[in-house]
Formats: C-alpha cells, sequence, structure tokens
C-alpha cells in the first residue's frame, strides 16, 4: 500500500518576452500542468508550446483560471460581480481548450490561480462564479481546491467532480489551513522536508502540522511551486524520491 | 432567379463599460454574426450573451479575430510574426467557441477584422498564420474574404473552404478594390443606394464602380457596417429590402 | 449670503474608439474636470484633446486616478499593496500633469475613481497609498473626496489640502452616507429636485436624508455624474439654476 | 586625447511579477539609463525604484518610450497614427518625469525602444510624432539616436537638440547602417572585442565595418544592451575597460 498521488505545477506563466516557468523541465516531472491561460500570464504562443509539450510528455493539461491582472500576476482579490467573473472563467477554458485539442488532447480540469483560489476558499459568491464558468466548458470537468473550500462546495453542487489537492512545500496549521505566506513556516526549501511529506501525503494522506498535529488530508494531488528559483529541480527530486518510495505518481483518474 | 445571400454584420465590440454595436437590433437582421473575441473588443460577457441571442435568433457565428490592440481597436496594422499571429488566432477562435458550444452552436467561419482584414489582403506571411490558426480550430472552418486576396490564397492552399464577401456601402474602384477610406464615395450611406447595389449583388453577383463600370464579385456574403450610428436600421433596411425583391437571405451553405 | 461653490464631473472617460462623456458640452459647464489617466478610461489622445480644451474654457484640471482595470471601468475593488498602488496613482498623475502643462496649466486636485474612491472612504492602508501616490507629484496637492473618509484623514496626517465635495444627484441617508447603489432613492433624476439641493448645498451647505433629517455638508464642490445618458443636459441646468440663484459658480481657492 | 563618452542600456524591463534587467548592477556602470516607461515594459513600482536608484548612484534617466504593446515588447511595427503616437509617447514622458522628479532629477532624453526605434530611422511621419510627443514635454528634450534617422531630422526641425548613438556590441555594414539581426555578426558577444570597438568609438569616433571599412560615426554615447544574460558584466567590463583606456565616461552634456 504505497498509494498513488497526482503532482501538479503552475506551467507557462510567462508572458511575451518575459519567462518565468521551466516548462519543458517541469514537464518532465509532473503528471498534472496547470496552464494558465492569458490572464495573469501566458500568452498564446506559450500556451500552444507547452499543450503540444504536455502531450508528448504525457502530462495532463488543466486551465489555471485567473482574474484579469497582468500587473499584480492575479495575486490581487479582485470584486469581479459573478456573471463577469463565469465569463471571463470560461473565456480562458475555451482559449486552452483549443491547443489542448489541437495537441490531440482536451483540458482535463480547472484550478484556479493565486488570488482567485485563495478567495474562493471563503468567497461562495466568486467559488458559484467559477464553478459556473467551468460548467459552460462541459458538464463533468473536475475541479482541484481544498478541502472544504466554497469552492469544492459549489462544484459538488453543481454536479463537477472535485480534486483535493495538498502542499508538500507549504506549512499547515492545526486547523488544516496553510501558515500563511510572510509567516515562519510558510513555504519548505529543504527538498529532504518535502519530499519527507510528499511521501507521507501520498502514503498515508497525511501531513504535519506546524504543532505537531497529524493532519489526514485525503489528497488525491500535490502541488508543488514552479515558479520559483530550483523549482524544476526540486519537483524532479519529489517525483524521483517518490518512486524511490514505491509511491505511484500518475495523474488523479 | 432572384438569388440567395448572407448578410454578415460585425457585433460584440463594446468592451466593459463601453458599448458600441445594438447587438440586439442587428441580430434581428443579419443571418452571420461576426463576434468580437477580446483583442480589439469584445468582454468574455458580451461574448457570452451575444452567442446566446444569436442562437435564439437563429444566426451563425463566426470569430472576428483581431490583433491584439485594444487602444486602437485593432485599426493599427502590426507586424506579428507568423507563430505569434497565428496562436493568437486561435486563442480567440477557442475562447469564443466555448460560448458558441454553451450556446448549443459551434463558431461557424473565422474573419479577421480591421487592419488584419485588410493586411491579408496582400501580406502573405500575416494571411498564412491566419489560416494556421484557423485550422488549430479545425479542419473545415470557412474563412470569410475579398476575392484575391492573399487569405483566401493561404485558406485554398491549406484546403480551408473560402467565402467570397461583398460591400453593399461601400464604393468600388474599377480593378475591383474598394474605395480607400477618407476618398470620395468610399463610403455610402443612402439607404437606397445602399440597398440597390445590396440587391444587385444578391441577384446579379456586380456592383457598379465609380467610374460606371458593372465588377462581377460573385459574392456569396454582404458585409454591412454595424458599428455607426444608424446602422442597425440601415441593416434592417436592407434585409427588408432583399425580401421584398425576391432574394432569400441565409447563411451561406 | 448666496454661496460660492465648484462644480466637479468625470470626463475623457472613452477610450480609443469608444465613447462615454460629452466632454466639450460638460467643459462649458463644469469649473473642475476630474480627468481620466488611462487605468480605468482615458487614452493618451483622450486626455491631451480633454486637456486643452479645459484651458481653453477657464476649467480647472484634476487627476481621476483609479485602479488598473480597463475591462472593469476601475469598478471592481482590488487588493493592491500599497507600494504597488502608490506608484500606480502617481504614474497616472504623472502622465496627466504633461498634459495639463502642455496646455498650460498644472493637474490642481486628485479624486480617485469609482471602486478607488468607496475603498478609500474606510481602507486605511488604500487611502495613505493614494496619498503617498499623491505626493510624489508634489506637497501640495489638494486631495478630493468625502468628510470623514479615510481618504481624508490620510491627506491631512500627511499635509497635503482636503476638499470637500457632495452630491447633488445622489441620495443620502441620515447618518450621512450616501444611499447604496441599486436601493431606491440612490440616484435622483429629476432635474427640479437635483437643482433644488444643488442651490441648498451652495447657499447653506445643507442636504435632506432620505428621512427628512437636514444634513451639513459643508462642501466646497458638488459632483455631478457625466457618463449617464443626458448628463451633459443636467450640469449645464444645474449650473444655469445656481447662477439665477445667485450662487457664485467656480472652482475651489 | 582619450575622448570622452557615455554609456546608456535598457533599465526597468521588467511588468510586476516580470523581471528581465538587472537594474542595480547596470546603475553601477552606465551613465544614462533608458526607462521603460509601462507601455513595452515598466510597471510604475519599478519605474519609481530605478529612478530612485538612477539618482543615488548619479545616473542620468532617459524615457524609453515604446509602442503600447506589452505582449509582443514594443518589438512588433505598428501604423500608429501620428496623432495617437505623439499623445502615446507624451504619456510616457509625463509618467516618468513624475518619479524622475520625486527622486531629485528630471528626465533628460527620450529614446524609441524596439520596434518604433527602428521604424524612425526611415518613417517620417512617425518620426514627426514621437518628436512633437517630446516636445510637449519642454522644448529642450534631447533625443537619442541613429546618425542620418529621419529621428534626428525631425528633432532638428522641432529645434530640439539630438544626440548621436553608436552600438559597441552590434555589427555594422559599410554604409554605416547595423547588420540586421539574425544574419552573421549581427550581436557581438565577445567582451574583449566589444570593449576594443567601444574605445576606439570613444576616442576616434570610429567602428570597423563588416568589410574592414573604418567608419566615421562621431557618437556621443554608446548603447550596450542590458537584457541578454551576463549583460551587466559585460557592461561592467566595458566601463571599466574604458576607464583603462583613459576614457572619461561620463553623461552626454
Amino acid at each position: 500500500m504505497n498509494g498513488t498521488i497526482d503532482l501538479n505545477a503552475d506551467l507557462g506563466e510567462g508572458f511575451g518576452r518575459w519567462q518565468l516557468t521551466d516548462d519543458e523541465a517541469l514537464l518532465a516531472s509532473v503528471t498534472s500542468a496547470n496552464v494558465a491561460c492569458g490572464f495573469h500570464a501566458g500568452d498564446p504562443l506559450t500556451m500552444r508550446r507547452v499543450c503540444a509539450s504536455a502531450v508528448s510528455h504525457g502530462v495532463r493539461i488543466g486551465a489555471q483560471v485567473s482574474y484579469r491582472d497582468l500587473a499584480g500576476f492575479g495575486r490581487r482579490a479582485m470584486d469581479v460581480p459573478a456573471p463577469e467573473l463565469a465569463a471571463e472563467v470560461a473565456y480562458q477554458i475555451g482559449a486552452l481548450e483549443l491547443f489542448a485539442r489541437a495537441a490531440g488532447t482536451s483540458v482535463a480540469y480547472v484550478k484556479p490561480h493565486g488570488a482567485l483560489y485563495h478567495r474562493t476558499v471563503t468567497d461562495e459568491a466568486q467559488a458559484t462564479a467559477v464553478v459556473s464558468g467551468a460548467r459552460l466548458a462541459g458538464d463533468r470537468l473536475p475541479v482541484l481546491g481544498l478541502p472544504g473550500s466554497a469552492l469544492h462546495a459549489a462544484a459538488e453542487a453543481a454536479g463537477l467532480p472535485t480534486v483535493l489537492e495538498a502542499f508538500a512545500d507549504r506549512g499547515y496549521q492545526p486547523d488544516g489551513n496553510l501558515v500563511p505566506r510572510g509567516e515562519p513556516g510558510a513555504v519548505l526549501t529543504d527538498p529532504e522536508q518535502v519530499l519527507r511529506r510528499a511521501v507521507s501525503l501520498a502514503e498515508d494522506g497525511e501531513v504535519t502540522a506546524t504543532d505537531g498535529t497529524r493532519l489526514r488530508l485525503g489528497a488525491r494531488s500535490l502541488c508543488l511551486h514552479g515558479d520559483t528559483p530550483g523549482a524544476a529541480e526540486l519537483v524532479h527530486a519529489v517525483r524521483q524520491g517518490l518512486a524511490d518510495a514505491g509511491v505511484t505518481v500518475r495523474a488523479f483518474a
């Protein structure tokens, strides 16, 4: 019982002249690619390339949807009215879907980016809007998110599958929430520690909180950050370490 | 032998707070809607609304693709490298396709907007790029354009269907080219005259050039402008006048 | 004791092909023009034209600063970190200042637009950021806003002059706050009523709340909305009515 | 007779989350900073930081104005009508001027970026528009450019000072034009060779063309590229090598 886990990371987060993520290296390690769709990052040419390369690596493609905010990289929460937000989410999925189809596959899931991800943990109106936008793309598009999030509640209410994810490189509070960025222990960078947590999440579905509590998360996907220096190496090390521990790494069913 | 003709117009050319085209009124008269896809105009919410309304009016949806230029409304020619341009065109079609599908139909054709339309009359590299982007969306997407254009040549070379269009409200030079905007006779605003030319184009496939020459255009679609004051009324009058003349107005096959 | 009052309105709120405000007509009636600076509306050519025309009409120029949000017309609150927001505000003022100088004058005040205006009524961090951005433009730039707002508190703390404004065409609650948009009585459209309230605000510094309470506002400037149909006529009528009532209409000192 | 020369480079070419140029390192070596103004790159916070840091390093600030094209990094020529282009150039200079003033200095020159730089070598209408925009900022703003360019002709016609620049890291054709990018010898990367050319340009005002011809350029400023890997080290080496050769490196008078 060594478990099975999906590895997801954000890809294609450049824009024109600017590059951020080492897409080729990440695609060699992850099983699911959260592809930026042009609203916080991700120009069309990059989207096309990443989709084609993902297919050649056997990596699943997900739509990483965002607020329309290139200047803030989608990290600034916005009070977008629900009808606008739903349409913006759908627009992004549709654009990516064309490149996914041209590469021989299809968008396999939706995951909000940055401030939209955090906002939809608790904001029911925006969570419902994101799900509403995703449903325009089809009846069965899975939504990646946190356990207990408003996003997952909205997806379930709308009949969309949900996939729980956990973070091997983020600290957890005893209540199951992430340690906020900026506080000590928010982001873990020691490869050994990240790998141990990844294996524990994959094998036991558990992670240790800041106070030593063992949290039962039951995540089917692990998110690793792709936009930091050395990210590709860390992701590669985790992938390798999981395999060495006998964990099966593959896209969620 | 009263002929059959398609009527197309640009729709959805607002952006957020700004409105330009009277979409509902135009949808009551045209048979094909060139829907702005967000690069020169057309926010996602408007795209969604126009697609839904087009379906309820039985109007065909086309992707009105453009340079990325909100500030210039897509009217400023740009030297976009072919791979970028192809991906940008595909991105726009994909976004619109999602709203078309959600409304129960599919994008039925592609037509470049503004400066991209004019540039691809002669620029082979950009024409090929537009067609290449359209082909990412599927093997059989018709391309609307001018007779003899580089765009149509590229479409034919790529195996895409072409649909010739003509302008009932623009003047023609004896060589078949449009009278450039800014010159006398470039834009016709007399409803009677526009209607006469529309009927002639539909029945005989001909239009009279500035020197009196009868030009044989053989267009299957007539383009009417939707973004000028009184546009909706003019389009309505042409639709009615064509019907009165016994012309069948319907989307091209 | 007929009083003196400034009339301000938002101008230049088009963007490229899209027009919204009837700038020429408004400039014939107002004494202060809140000129859009490109972040929610306002392309450079429009900014240049409005500044030149304002000077020829003897109208004062103010910087109508906004979140960076063309798609939402600056009406969606954003969690912009203070250093970014301050720099974005300064950027907008600087751009407008060039056109003001080229027209022979200088930016005379700052007023936040839309969601930023409402947010800085209570959000101290963003209010301080806006003031910090304004101070980069100079030590003595007045800040237009609501009595008791965080924005005015921040301006006072920073040594910037504040100018209170009131709305002749908006309903007031007994506590002095505006009736929220969407509720009955939020926006007044009867020209007679708007004029009566304008005169009362100019002569007595008072306005009647929804429950009949007389509120003492002491505003030195009246804001009239310029982006609605018929706005220019209403503004003209108020300007004329104030003059007929013996009120001196001129830019605040 | 060791000569005097200015060293200029492009700075502040990130946008939000994306960074490109190593601004701090470059500011330690150059004497003139071409600061991106937000149209092809350069967010307001970066502009503010670069201006403050430039002043602390004693480096002169220039406005690196561009087409409005974040997606293309300003490298795609655009047919912008002259009045629009002039206003867009002025807008950018104005925004930068505010940050320059806040840092205790003023914008000292204007230099077009990318496609606008190349277009205005020959396009008289656009060259005149750029100069017209620069003149809105003041009567005496120097314009950096190539000898014989339409830009310099327009500046002279308008009474603006011109400053000739040369490229130590680009190949020259016998007629004095640059070897086009993509052709062999277009970009020189050998530090020794670049330094030799820099010294020759500073001491003698000459550079050797691809066929061995000695070209007399008479440039008062040398442009070095700041957006390539290792750029800061190369710029530093050139600065040091010029000093070692007895050349005085300082901003143009």
